[in-house]
């Protein structure tokens, strides 16, 4: 107990006693994430905050801080005495903060902290960091640091965003009643794009390849299930520079069993992306508008329009009209045998989903199949159709292409944490 | 409309009318997926359901189906007159069959399907179907159909929880504040592992791998988040046939920013585990109940009492302990020096996680990889040391050793839906 003998009114002593016992009894400070405090409303609360430093500014009697942790867009604001100033207090360095939060005399955000203790955890010498305080560097320039550009704001809004679109797919797969299957990436199928697959070092008794496509694994189980998805890495070894092409991308894929027709497909991919996409807007409001007003002006109109029109169902256009569009342009095409597919095209980005109808007869796919020398290899597929067999389908979305597509971002590259592409294979 | 000219009292005449109307004026039949079926209370709906025979039984004049579309283990009984038979209606085939929800009048379930439609979508010739009506194959022998097992009851089931799993350890993490990342799999670090990588074909400037733990990743990640995590394909090549190795397998990674200690990972390892655990018990009591019941009886009683220990917390033992064990042992043991790590050790599994706390001091992890002569390649990773460090750490959790561990499946093979191992990538 504190010692108080001084000659005051009840109610004063009462209250500097409160005060004092505050100040040395104390509980230690309660650990909060940057997300939390800055939302708090439990003001005069003891906390500590961890996270790196944004900006520094000294003045005559004060030093202003700004800390951000990853757990949001927003830093916290720190405020203390200019005592607590050090050399190493610098942008980019790790620090940890104990105060008191109190509400802000400023308009620029409601709470800041009181610090009464400023530990540098990890010190940043800002000649040599990468990024500077208080600039806005471009993805271009960001790129070039693959293990630091997480630190941006940019990047680390990219990441949040990332991660809500992976869950805001898995939920609205989870809610339809899909069921997840982890496809395998190293597989014995090389049906598909032959000369784009990697091949991996002789391990297996067959030649082992990097999958292209979880197709065929998911009509397997589809064949036991309404619907299944898989979202995983797939991989392409194509010799391309391209801004959207990528050796190691992520895939949503899904197959339907009991399909009727390409409009079933069609359905799923317009509500996924729909349903993703209202998710991102609602969860993540300030990433997404970061990429909308820095990176891409404007790009928020753009995107409320997709998901608008999808919901008018007014952006469909049949084979048919597709060749007659193609026909009045001023370049020629040549056009390939009809076939039960769909492809969701998205302005500048292009192809975001393909899908088909899968073939469903069995003597067809056997003629196939032997005509290439194949029946052997896929007399697993095969028999798919020979045991209780149902017309099914499926398709699948890049998903670097999507995320492009809602933020508006021209390269692929940056919208992965580590891009792998022909001659790059960084960390 | 129809013509009803008897003479009959009003009353009775509506009601013949409602009758007739019903029946020829009648909505198109409502889809249902099984699950929703056998728990609808919606009797006298007219409905409709599509999935796979997995029993026939003729009676004189009734004919008994039941059927799963995977959508819960559940099946649905079909009640239909013995005219509706067909040859092709056998184990296996894939049927669409539509009629009224009625209540059964058995006690073995509460809704009935009374059919006035059956249709075979897909035959099943039983002679050459591996599985056979009402026989429970055991999981060596359902291994050796990779492209059929999930036609049976167990690995249906198993896929169901696999999924939910997956679900489970996702929102965990999110629930805290987590980000997911999606590390990469084709990477230039050899560093961990040596001889145990599979390399990949010449494509990029630089030797690629199959990645064998997305650690390095995540630390660089871990240098902007309180906590970031993964979820994916990790690979070795390892030339084992042990039941517990794969080639290819799943695992959780957490990387986890301004750790003190060990306790720290600890604590989120347990946390995982049990809240895991106890949403794949609340959402999949039935599918988990099938492998408690039937392939490892009793083994229900031990995923509750590991689920409680931890509980309590006193599973823990310190490297001082565990040696002290180990020298009481009959065997004999070398021990390594001491290092901040801890394991999480099952019963029947073994290790399932293994975390440690990073080096975090540069001057030391200069000198090693000077000592190595990577420097240079991993200047990236001291770059991280450089520029705002923090004290950080974290594990990883095998994922099908998991599922092992809670279902009591002995052979790792049977918890992932395409096994890859030494010799063996079928599909």
């Amino acid at each position: 107990m504190l010692p108080v003998k001084m000659c005051i009114s009840a109610s004063a002593a009462s209250r500097i006693i409160f005060q004092c016992l505050r100040f040395y009894c104390q509980k230690p400070p309660k650990k909060l994430r940057i997300c939390e405090a800055v939302s708090s409303s439990d003001m005069g609360t003891n906390v500590k905050v961890q996270g790196w430093v944004r900006s520094v500014r000294h003045q005559k009697q004060n030093l202003f801080l700004h800390v951000n942790d990853g757990s949001s867009l927003q830093s916290l604001q720190v405020v203390a005495s200019s005592q607590l100033n050090h050399r190493l207090l610098t942008f980019g360095s790790a620090v940890e903060v104990s105060g008191l939060l109190v509400k802000s005399p400023s308009r620029r955000q409601e709470v800041e902290l009181q610090a009464n203790q400023i530990h540098v955890v990890g010190e940043c010498n800002p000649v040599d960091f990468p990024f500077k305080v208080k600039e806005r560097h471009d993805l271009e320039y960001i790129r070039q640091f693959p293990h630091l550009r997480c630190r941006t704001n940019t990047f680390s809004s990219l990441l949040r965003i990332r991660s809500e679109a992976t869950t805001a797919i898995q939920l609205y797969f989870r809610d339809k009643g899909y069921v997840q299957v982890h496809t395998p990436v190293i597989t014995s199928n090389d049906c598909e794009g032959a000369g784009e697959l990697f091949q991996v070092e002789p391990f297996f008794s067959v030649p082992a390849y990097l999958v292209v496509s979880g197709q065929l694994h998911l009509e397997v189980i589809a064949g036991a299930f309404p619907g299944v998805f898989s979202f995983g890495p797939t991989f392409r070894a194509e010799n391309s520079q391209s801004r959207r092409h990528l050796a190691e991308f992520f895939m949503v894929e899904a197959e339907i069993s009991f399909t009727q027709s390409l409009e079933d497909l069609m359905k799923v991919m317009e509500e996924m992306f729909r349903s993703t996409t209202e998710h991102l807007l609602a969860q993540c409001p300030e990433d997404v508008a970061l990429f909308h007003k820095h990176v891409t002006p404007g790009h928020n109109v753009r995107t409320q329009s997709i998901s608008t029109k999808y919901q008018h169902q007014n952006t469909m256009i049949t084979y048919t009209e597709a060749i007659d569009i193609l026909n009045r342009s001023s370049q020629k095409f040549a056009f390939e045998t009809d076939v039960a597919a769909v492809d969701l095209l998205v302005p500048g980005v292009g192809e975001l989903c393909g899908g088909t109808l899968r073939e469903e007869r069995l003597d067809l796919l056997k003629t196939r199949l032997a005509l290439a020398g194949l029946d052997e290899t896929y007399r697993w597929y095969l028999d798919l159709r020979r045991f209780g067999s149902v017309p099914h389908g499926g398709f699948g979305m890049g998903f670097e292409r999507y995320l492009q597509c809602v933020l508006g971002v021209d390269n692929i590259r940056d919208v992965i944490p580590f891009p792998r592409y022909s001659h790059s294979c960084l960390l």
